[in-house]
């Protein structure tokens, strides 16, 4: 039998019911005995889970249980594969059933601004769409097991700088159509039983008591239905947060918090109802977690490991295949060089890190998987810890590559350069890494090099390297992924969901990034990663969407079901993709949408659709996605509502962003009314452009005599002149005959009137 | 005897006051006869007087009485040579004075933040310490002669796109660092008579009744003695721009502004003390000019015309010479291609058009410079009024230019391509002109090209060319300097002062330029020219401040008089420029600053001196830059102020801002007191970082009790989060051992200590 929340409610005292907006301790809500309120557990970890022993009150970045550690968030977006993060989401799903953990905290939905932000690993795309997408997916696959989800870090959390008291200044378009688009599609598609605020201010006040973003935004515009958490520390001014929508405070504030609520409810600054309401949300999830706990729960470690192994796969992306040096065959020497090899990075630190159930080294597994056909030699290369450079190893690698038939190096981001809670300066690689591509490079010309990182690095030595493998953080499984794609036994088909920049300066928000003190303006605005880099044509090292395979795909025969449709209307985009190789492989379609001609500023493209279909040598496979309004429209500041103007739309179908190999297009017709209303200072030019106010246009352009002194032919100057001129310059430039009570009577005909523009 | 203004003022009436707040006519003030109040008139013409005929009522872009066509200001810019300007400011003043003309309505310093900008070649400048420098001079030659400027359009009006009602929106450090600094220095500087205000609105309210910038600012911190005058038809609110600052009201607005002001000042909205004191302002004017008045003024009109030429000599600048192909020799053939060399584009349209008293064409200058020694061939090779190409001029001019021994190229920029009225939508070269440079660079290897142009060009022909000269819009006498320096008869001096970009995408404010509807945004910030290509390191095709000589330059021996100054003390600094080739010329030493580390963001580095210096063969000069407090400071929003912080500044001696060529380095303290309070919001970090509050952070760190927990050696990730934490968080994370009273107590010993933070 269902509790009755409301009934409970009204029995408790004030006090519980302020307890109740606090953690118990670092995990777990707190219980009511009397009332069969349970106490339940969440925990990190999005791409595994971070189960504390229960002794562990603290913020706890030591050891938990063991559990399957999943490819970090980066490495999930780069498969594209909306099924794949599912049955991930699904696995962690069973694996909290199995300890017992209610909610897992995650996953991150936050937008890539900067590759220097620390935490990027554990977040997916510079695109809010791909993000949203990869979010909806994992929160479906957790939740479909009877587990809560907690999308974080909401809102506009994209630096580790400063993140407690930093004010993420960004303007309302923005806002909307990047950071919180993100979180947009996520909540409305999968409706996360919770969003868990973030530490940072937004326009000044701080998200964990923002009411525009945690209740007229989530609750009112999305849909919402689950409670708000705050990050753990994020609470500011617990009654501000909880009138604004913020549930529940973690961890445990050692009851300031509740009585804070408790004193601000008695002397009727905050609403008991408001009080009410959110114990009604956090009871909410209690008794749905309760109701749906699998106490004889188990997990299956040996298929949750090759799922992560799978995982892995797809989440690497081939960069580079000069020559198709991939995929080496199992025969000859290879010498595997760099300690990541033996001593893989495969997660971030922070929160996010996980004890694994079990850990494949890369060297094991290639040694492995030539099944004695090649010989597999090994040189450390470098010391992970340090940035200098040893001698010794140096000359030891450099020796190994020249002996060698071909060399595949492990190079990437140490712990320490890459870690929640604070950000990279750079995006170097460390030095004594890069003197042992250089030395290895030299010895041997068939270098494949394997990246471990969890955000972009400069390659200024990418010609040095016929192959280039981008590993991610790749989980646990990341070593035999890793020789799966190397020697072909799986087919690389991961593609990048970020930009990779030639140099760190590229990046659109440089100038600006951190910010200064506590204050980080996002100046670039709605031009972040490929947004940015495609419409200022500048050159990446690596464009968004760009990913190899050992197979060739072909694109054709793209049909639009319709030439023109209403904003309310749909359009079936459709087309064929051929695997023209010879091996089976997996494409991601892209699709992008450009405004071919708006009277706002807009980006070159943005990916509006794609699709992971897998093909076998010499498959055809027909791909159909259906585009909305969605798919045209920005965010419209003034009427607080996305809107797709009139007007022909490109559709750009990609193998990157950087890549368009298909064009149609649509046109749109918009259904919204934008209400204009002239002024004096409307301009005679924008009256002159629509049918209905152009001979008042031509009534007040002769007004000014300005055209009749001019001669005949009014040159450029002059014509330019009259199509900036306000209105009110009839006023000012008839010598006294056109006079402002003239003026009132034009406006009143053109508002009067209603002449209507086109939108 | 001086006519007593007050005495005046307290005579007039009502109305007759209003009216004085507004123009007869087009170019007049009003007079008031029975007071003895002339009527005087003002006209266009920065660089050239551009006097209407008295029946030419009207906005008159028509023909005006003839006067010297300086060049216009890009180019004079170019010369980065005060006295050159101050030479040039006195001859127009002279001209003022033979045509009766009060004042003379220019100098425009508005920055040149987008080369699209139609007005850029009216304008000096991206850099407001050049561009202030250069009005500065420019003023006080024109007003050495008794007759007045008007320094426009002020402010922040840097694009004629929707300009009589756009909204530029700019943070307020760029308006004071960028955009109003270089207004600052002209009006510190010179005083000049009069400034004019501009069409558009800064941040929501128009130029025109701005009290902050027309009073606050211009009057109140800069100390501006004159009176503002609207840009013709700037005018919104009559009664609004009188109350904020704006005296004189241009042209008449056929008494409909002054009945405004005679109601407001009837019905009380509007003081009449503010109305006397325009009105005082006005008649300061009028009668200084009169006073001034040289009736029997006459201007040698040979003599200008050789300083036109030597201006243009100065003003151009030699972007390459590869294999020295320059200077010519006078020998051989040389074709001269292109209809510019018989119709030169000398001067811009729109308002500054001025009727020239001659005009040399390049043509006729070259053959006669050749003195015979070479013979000179023409080919039209393009038309100029279209941008389709000519197949029969175009094979002519390929065929003379093979013929020939080298050939020289005039290309560049149509009337209709670049005028007041409108911007520019891309930076090339019209596609006739294009085609006529592939064909000769093809026919001719030894091909010089020459350009008139207002506003940098895209040039992905550079390499076709072995000599490019920017010859801007050089005035009357361009054909002459032209000639000039092709042969060598003049060495090249100027300097660019503006980048050129490779492609017009490079620009920082491409994405936001023009804007959207009326409202652009000026995202990019202090990030303007230079300061965005060095900083975000984006290669220009040509950086600020380059240009070739005909001889070499070497610099050395560079001092300081001290390593450490106050910031109310001054540095000197010294350097050696020695003539190194074999011809004497004029070398641009350029003084720029870099903050070696600062709190805020700043660019790579400033222009903070500059000084031109004309060296013989062999000749050494010393150079001696004092630099003060301005030379550091960046305007901080929170003092209203210039602020240098304390700290090491880099001293960077350059030929351009990208070629230093001598560094030193200084150590400012300042003597700024700025204020601190501590907050629950303030980082435990930033307490960590000073000596005096040191000790407390450690003991808000312990409160946190996570330090405790996370065992002896706390990891990166830890510390970070420490550093991170706002000092609420020891009360957040105690678990109820750290009270809110106790933080109380902390922020008391903090704020009531006073404990000082370096700044």
């Amino acid at each position: 039998m269902k509790p009755n929340i409301k009934e409970i409610i009204a029995k408790l005292t004030l006090e519980e019911k302020a307890g109740l907006c606090s953690g118990l301790d670092f995990w777990h809500t707190k219980g009511v005995e009397r009332l069969g309120i349970p106490s339940v557990m969440m925990t990190d970890g999005p791409h595994g889970l971070r189960k504390q022993s229960a002794s562990a009150d603290h913020l706890g970045l030591n050891d938990s249980v063991p559990a399957t550690c999943f490819p970090s968030a980066a490495g999930l977006a780069a498969s594209w594969n909306r099924d794949l993060i599912r049955s991930v989401g699904e696995a962690l799903g069973k694996e909290c059933q199995t300890e017992g953990v209610a909610m897992l905290l995650g996953p991150g939905a936050n937008i890539k601004r900067s590759p220097l932000c620390g935490r990027n690993f554990e977040y997916f795309s510079e695109d809010p769409y791909l993000s949203s997408e990869m979010a909806a997916h994992h929160i479906q696959g957790v939740q479909s097991q009877g587990v809560g989800t907690s999308l974080k870090h909401f809102a506009v959390n994209n630096q580790e700088h400063r993140r407690m008291s930093t004010d993420a200044v960004v303007d309302e378009r923005t806002m909307h159509e990047i950071y919180l688009r993100s979180f947009e599609g996520a909540v409305v598609q999968s409706q996360p039983w919770s969003v868990m605020c973030s530490y940072n201010r937004v326009n000044g006040e701080y998200a964990s008591e923002n009411h525009d973003l945690l209740t007229k935004i989530l609750r009112g515009k999305w849909g919402f239905e689950g409670f708000v958490v705050s990050d753990w520390g994020a609470v500011n001014e617990r009654v501000r947060g909880l009138a604004a929508g913020l549930e529940l405070e973690m961890p445990s504030s050692g009851g300031a918090g509740d009585a804070k609520i408790v004193t601000a409810v008695k002397d009727g600054s905050l609403s008991e109802a408001v009080l009410d309401q959110a114990v009604e949300r956090i009871l909410s999830f209690i008794f749905k977690a309760a109701e749906n706990r699998k106490e004889q729960a188990a997990f299956d470690a040996e298929a949750h490991h090759r799922l992560a192994r799978t995982a892995a796969q797809e989440s690497m992306v081939l960069l580079k295949n000069e020559g198709g040096i991939l995929p080496l065959r199992k025969a000859g020497t290879i010498a595997v060089i760099g300690e990541f090899a033996e001593k893989p990075r495969y997660q971030g630190g922070g929160s996010s890190h996980v004890n694994p159930t079990r850990l494949d080294l890369a060297l094991d597994e290639l040694t492995k998987a030539t099944g004695g056909g090649a010989k597999v030699v090994y040189a450390q290369g470098f010391e992970l810890d340090r940035d200098e450079c040893d001698a010794e190893l140096l000359r030891d690698a450099a020796l190994k590559a020249a002996d060698a038939d071909a060399a595949v190096l492990f190079i990437g981001l140490p712990d320490r350069y890459e870690s929640e809670g604070y950000d990279r300066t750079h995006l170097r690689l460390p030095a004594n890494q890069l003197a042992v591509l250089e030395a290895v490079a030299e010895a041997q010309p068939h270098l494949v090099v394997v990246l471990s990182n969890g955000s972009p690095v400069e390659m200024p030595w990418i010609g040095k390297a016929k192959a280039v493998l981008e590993g991610y953080l790749g989980g646990q499984a990341a070593g035999g992924a890793v020789a799966d794609i190397l020697f072909g036994d799986a087919n690389p088909s991961g593609k990048l969901a970020e930009t990779f920049p030639v140099r760190l300066e590229d990046n659109p928000s440089y100038l600006f990034f951190p910010g200064e003190g506590d204050r980080v303006e996002y100046r670039e605005g709605i031009f972040v990663g490929y947004r940015y880099y495609d419409t200022k044509r500048v050159e990446p090292l690596f464009p968004f969407g760009h990913g190899l395979s050992y197979t060739t795909f072909e694109y054709g025969d793209l049909k639009l079901d319709k030439s023109r449709m209403r904003d309310d209307e749909k359009v079936a985009v459709s087309l064929q993709v051929t695997n023209t190789g010879n091996r089976a492989g997996k494409e991601i379609v892209q699709l992008y949408v450009r405004d071919a001609r708006s009277s706002v500023i807009r980006p070159d493209k943005e990916l509006k659709g794609f699709c992971k279909v897998e093909l076998q040598p010499g498959e055809t496979k027909t791909i159909v996605f259906e585009l909305d309004k969605n798919a045209f429209a920005y965010y419209n500041a003034t009427l607080k509502d996305w809107h797709a103007e009139s007007g022909e739309y490109r559709i750009l179908i990609g193998k990157s962003s950087r890549d368009i190999v298909l064009e149609g297009s649509v046109e749109v017709v918009s259904t919204a009314a934008l209400p204009v209303v002239y002024t004096a200072n409307s301009l005679i030019g924008d009256l002159m452009e629509q049918a209905a106010t152009r001979d008042i246009g031509k009534e007040l352009m002769a007004a000014t005599g300005l055209l009749a002194a001019s001669g005949d032919e009014p040159d450029d100057m002059m014509l330019a002149m009259m199509k900036y001129m306000p209105l009110r310059g009839a006023v000012a430039f008839s010598q006294g005959k056109f006079t402002d009570a003239m003026l009132s009577g034009v406006l009143e005909r053109l508002n009067g009137g209603k002449a209507k523009v086109e939108n």
